[in-house]
């Protein structure tokens, strides 16, 4: 036998986890998953708005994972998450991949008319430019946002979190339907309705050009008498969301569930989604939501957390293990 | 003769000039200098704080600048520049130059220590990934900073504009000297003194680690009885020269001037600053100043602009002639 | 006044036009709506399968564009363009633009499972490394594969070609729709139905993994009494299409239509598609179809010619003038 | 001792064997001789003659290589080469060697005359751009070959194969010679010359320009009486080396034995020479032979395999052992 | 525990020292200190002055380390440099550190005039193209060099060898104080004259515009009666250090020490420095003296050396340790 | 007509020529041909053996040349290139183009054993990453060696320089031969001698492993009576070509005339040479030969200058002229 079976825990060096500011509860929960301490790092900001970072301690040679979401301050953010990559890289370290639990600007992904950018690859290139090797991250706005890195990387969905959740809550429903809101939701959203076995509603968007504004327009398939579940891969100002639910109300739904990957929730989305009638929101934690915020929803707010999954991930790619195996793929 | 001499104008485009939100007033008087209308751009923020560029025009094969400033708010800057430069490059721009009259992250020109960042390296490649061809910049923290560049720039010195109006002011003074009050600044300083003609007197400073508070130390040279301007590249939190400025008076000076080329002007720097025994403020518009923090000077701020220098620069860029010979260099 | 009109021709050389193999026809008549000759160059196949090519007159400095589109022989054809690419790069070309009507590969353009490539990505890679300053293509299958190059390009749509067409035969139809068998071509499907001011109907195909056979579904809209144009960006096998022709017919359609923009026509499309119960296949000559499958047609096929669009857009590019005027873009 | 010895098996991960489908048996063969299963993918072409590829399972962190010959269909070939490579590197392979036994194009490496492609330059910057860490090959057209390369390689030689079997045929020949019929294989036949201790003789072969046909000139040595070999590094349609059989017999040759690196045998190669007055043709299985063209030579073919040697060139890249001590270097 | 702790001596191979020709001695020291023999290598110099090396044994998938100063002869000495990095890197070398313990062209780092080179930011492109992966050097001219580099690399201080030894004879000295003759050596002489607890006093020297003469001109600070420690980083023609000395002695010091890092040691530096009022001359061995030259001074020098701080640094960056602690950083 | 014909002169900027210090009559020569002053720049060896380069005035936009061969003290003048380049590009030349009549380091074109160096691909890099744009050379060692640039590049060839002159002499010599020394040169000797008419002697050479001492074998072909040119690329020691004139001698020669493109004439080459039964060296002055080593000759020396076809090749490079058109290609 001339390649015997490889010590996984050799490959890449140990496992080093940073927090950045932006993720700071799920790398704690990340580092607890995985039974080892976060590493330690000084990030300041001076008062001329310049970011500082300071490791505590050497990670020469080892296998580093900065956890670094890029909701708002999305410039910010993204620039602790450069600096932290760059800091790593300067020192030495073996490997080191960004976490980015949500990525930003998967919506400009594409010139829908001339003269604009596509910032997602300009996101992709800084990434690579600051000296990432790989990089993890959830649910992109588009798939082909993958093909805009150079660098290797593993693309993980919520749907192995959100599916036994909400299946749970599919077996006491009556009439169950699954609604998507977003035509760009479609193929996943016939994943889970297919998945959950119940039928797939559709309520058609329209977006404004250049304008920030959403505008629901009509429904597709019956949700008379339904309990019924909106799906979308992010909840930004909640507009969309909320229009839907006056849709599928005034079309006789029962319970609305609302259930999304990326609670974004800008502006004052959680106060037009909490008073909205609203059985439960059902969200991960790619994007952290301030305990004020989650008071405005009580109980009717679920977090479902990617802590283990991205542990697991961590896990597995410092092994050298098959990740899609997690997902029996 | 086998190489006519050529037509400039003809090299590179047509001169097409942008306007960051950083620099808003700074591009009008360029354009104006150019004699030339602005390129108009829609540059939106939408809700989930991602921002949005959209030129209005065509700017196929021309010779383009985006004038922004990567002063607070410095990401959200830094990022509008990027995307701005990628716009131009996806849109088939002849020529992309990025205009940043304050280049951030200068100080962090330098491992001082182990485990720290390159900042000022990781902007300079950010600006390169996103697609400039070239940069114009004013008085970096460190020269040497054009070296993390890897595309040609003109590193501009308010020098040439500072210089004649102090001369004048020195005209009038008693005993004139010039202070330096940080070590990094003491060659220039030195170039100052030696083109007025008046003796150069130090105040040491010692920075404190990783803290962005600055304590003045002891003077070196003689100051009493004399009116004295205090020279520095930038002025963030305005507490090293309110301490040089105690200073001073403390040893005899008379009137006192403070002059800068990058008016940072962080936290309360203007409160601090219109309260000192402090005879007039010299500053450029590399970076603007807002009209409330003006008006704490009253008569006392004088803000030099940089825009002719800029748009002769840009003019001669364009044209293919030289730049050094603007400066008899 | 600083910056003078430019003459627009002095930019970028003079256009040189190369015929691929795969493009002949719409090369020359690209070059005879420019007004030039084609510029003239010997491409060998090997004995041993390796390709061979020779310009007959120097490029130096001139602004060049190799019309190779990518349908089958694909690899020959995309290895022949590469090839084409380099020559002229290593010869000296001023700029080279690859002008690829049907770009390969398109459908491989996300990894929607795990250990698979994402080769739409590659092939840009590719034409970079080659030596490619721009590009220029037609409906790429996503938008998002504009975001895999690194060079700015001028993704051209059909639709300026196909809705003048369509409109006059809209005119004269009873109770007109559109057929869109594809999810991917929805939103474009909704433009062209906006345009058309008719109702659009969707029949949802399911494609089985990893597999080239299709299946169509379900019909979703009235097509009852109707006459339909079923659209689609590219007609492959012609599997999906005879479906939806199908289905439309026992839903009651009147005279039914087919329109795509990539006539890829593989296997055997043209048997099946000229056997259904069509009453016109309406498409453009990204791809071109030999005058044996036309033949199959008779009267029943209409090649739109992308040749104009394609001309004028070297043009403007060659000149630095806006494409998307050309759009009222 | 500061530095222990290492385990040479954890320096790379295991070694992963894919076999592409221009090197089927070969590819079983060094898996075979490694003692380690060859490693499963789909490799799939759709009608619409893109290829697919999938593998069967995780091969994160491994070291894997990808076998696959370049001779016709070379573009196929190559491309199915090109996409293996980076769906193992997508798929965050640990290291990747593309093991190519036959590197096409090898005759395109220079510009021998102006307006002509490097086209083996371009094979390399594909490799590259793919996603391959190294190359192993054998016996490169040319060694300065091995410098269009970025990346390092192992360019092997069947001199070690070739010389073993021949110096046997030798010691049984009556007053041998061997023959070099094109003057880029002369430094190599004079290296197999010697190591036999036989007379060298020259053929001289002009190619005509572009074109793929041969023509043997003038015999410069004796051949009378003699049983000789003749050399070259590949067999493409077999008119030159008919010629040189042709001449050798005219000049009183007795029996005639051909040896090359590389069978490609394209066109009639086989039926020329299978008919020609040939006692042996002797070739390696860098390339495949079809097993009907095999059978036009009876029992006067012998293909000797290199998988042996390739096997264990990979296994000490994996160890990080020595490759050239395989050959007393 | 899901990442137990490795076996540092598995990360990269084991560790390959080479000696270059311009570190001889340095290389054997370095190599003793980490208990292995140097890795050999033929370096020859053609008569057509084109250098060539060949690697004695395979380096394959190990951790190499190439030591060469680039003191005179500057440009072979750096040419050998990178021909050694590039031949391990042909030669499929798992990691190259440049172990550079001076680094040429370091007061070329920016451009103080136009129109002038940054030739340290071309050094270091030619490093990383060459194919280093990582670099170690000692005492830069300026930290910002380390920002013109893409790869990491530990820059070494020779304060932590200085200091003690310096120490010692401060111990024994009358009224001490420590002299700095450069601005450039402002800061680091006050971090020595910090640790020493001693007074530190200024020489300033002006540099003529492209000349390398330099002329020193007046003192800051009382050396009256004192015994003072002339330092900087490095000692080129010797004439800025005689000049200090003889000013020092005019105000009064008593014996008079100079101490750098670098002993350039041009021209005739030796013959003015040993007949200068030197008590000792303190150096390290980054750039090797001449016995001829060292036998000058007799007992008055002083070469402490860099090889166990050097091959303690190899050692960590093999074992993935952190270098920083090696300083108590 | 769409693209009318360009004014040449406009595409590149105006042309700049400097003289590195390696070529400097050549330089002078060339500019005389193109009836413009060469651009003037100081270039200074400081004592501590580092270059520095000013240029003294702007050559921003323009089209710029750098003469410069790198024939001995090769490192010193490859540097002095580098940094001519890397200024050029740093004060935003247009374009710049290195012309380096003799390309060192050729003979290190492949790996031809193990663990060597491949340094004229590491030249190659060189030149690429210090800015040049294009390169402009005189007969490669190996045609191969175009292939190690990413750069577009022309290749000269003196073949049409020495011909004509070479003409003249055999229309006057008898029984006339041509003999090659190098199998290297064996195909250019062969177009020669076909160009003369004139039969092709072969003299065989073999070098002795990484030595540079060389020995003359056999001759192959009849001298007996003849008048001989013996020719090559290069002549180095001259070891080879004087055995070669003896071997000539030995075997019944009249007259013998040497030629060759690049005279590199290391150690004693002009000693030997000159005492050697030479009727005539011809040499071109793609590296210059001292005044002292030309009067070794007396009237035995002629050189033939490249430096019109050298400036007219400039010329059409700026104009984007055919430059194979000089050449009937």
């Amino acid at each position: 036998m001339s390649s015997p079976h490889m010590r996984h825990d050799l490959l890449h060096g140990n496992i080093k986890v940073f927090a950045g500011t932006g993720s700071p509860d799920l790398s704690v929960e990340v580092a607890k998953y995985l039974g080892i301490p976060l590493s330690e790092a000084d990030i300041i900001l001076f008062p001329n708005d310049n970011l500082f970072v300071k490791l505590h301690s050497s990670i020469r040679g080892q296998d580093c994972y900065v956890i670094q979401t890029t909701s708002a301050p999305v410039h910010r953010n993204l620039m602790e998450l450069l600096i932290m990559i760059q800091t790593l890289k300067l020192d030495s370290a073996g490997r080191i991949t960004a976490v980015v639990p949500y990525m930003c600007y998967g919506r400009s992904d594409r010139k829908d008319q001339p003269r604009v950018p596509i910032t997602a690859r300009l996101v992709a290139d800084m990434i690579q430019v600051a000296g990432a090797d790989r990089y993890i991250t959830m649910d992109l706005h588009a798939g082909q946002i993958q093909g805009f890195f150079s660098i290797p990387g593993d693309v993980l969905s919520a749907y192995h979190i959100l599916k036994p959740y909400l299946m749970k809550k599919i077996a006491k429903m009556q009439k169950p339907a699954l609604i998507t809101a977003d035509l760009g939701f479609a193929k996943m959203g016939r994943r889970y309705a297919n998945a959950f076995n119940i039928p797939l509603v559709f309520i058609e968007k329209k977006r404004i050009e250049n304008k920030a504004m959403t505008e629901a327009l009509s429904i597709l398939g019956d949700v008379n008498e339904s309990d019924v579940i909106i799906m979308d891969d992010e909840i930004d100002t909640g507009s969309t969301i909320c229009e839907a639910i006056s849709l599928a109300k005034q079309y006789g739904a029962r319970d609305v569930y609302v259930a999304c990957v990326h609670p974004v929730l800008s502006q004052n989305a959680c106060e037009k989604l909490s008073k909205a009638p609203l059985k439960e929101l059902i969200v991960t934690d790619t994007i952290p939501i301030s305990p004020e915020k989650q008071a405005l929803f009580g109980d009717r707010l679920t977090v479902l957390s990617i802590a283990p999954m991205i542990a697991e991930v961590i896990r597995r790619a410092n092994q050298g293990r098959s990740v899609g195996a997690m997902f029996n793929e």
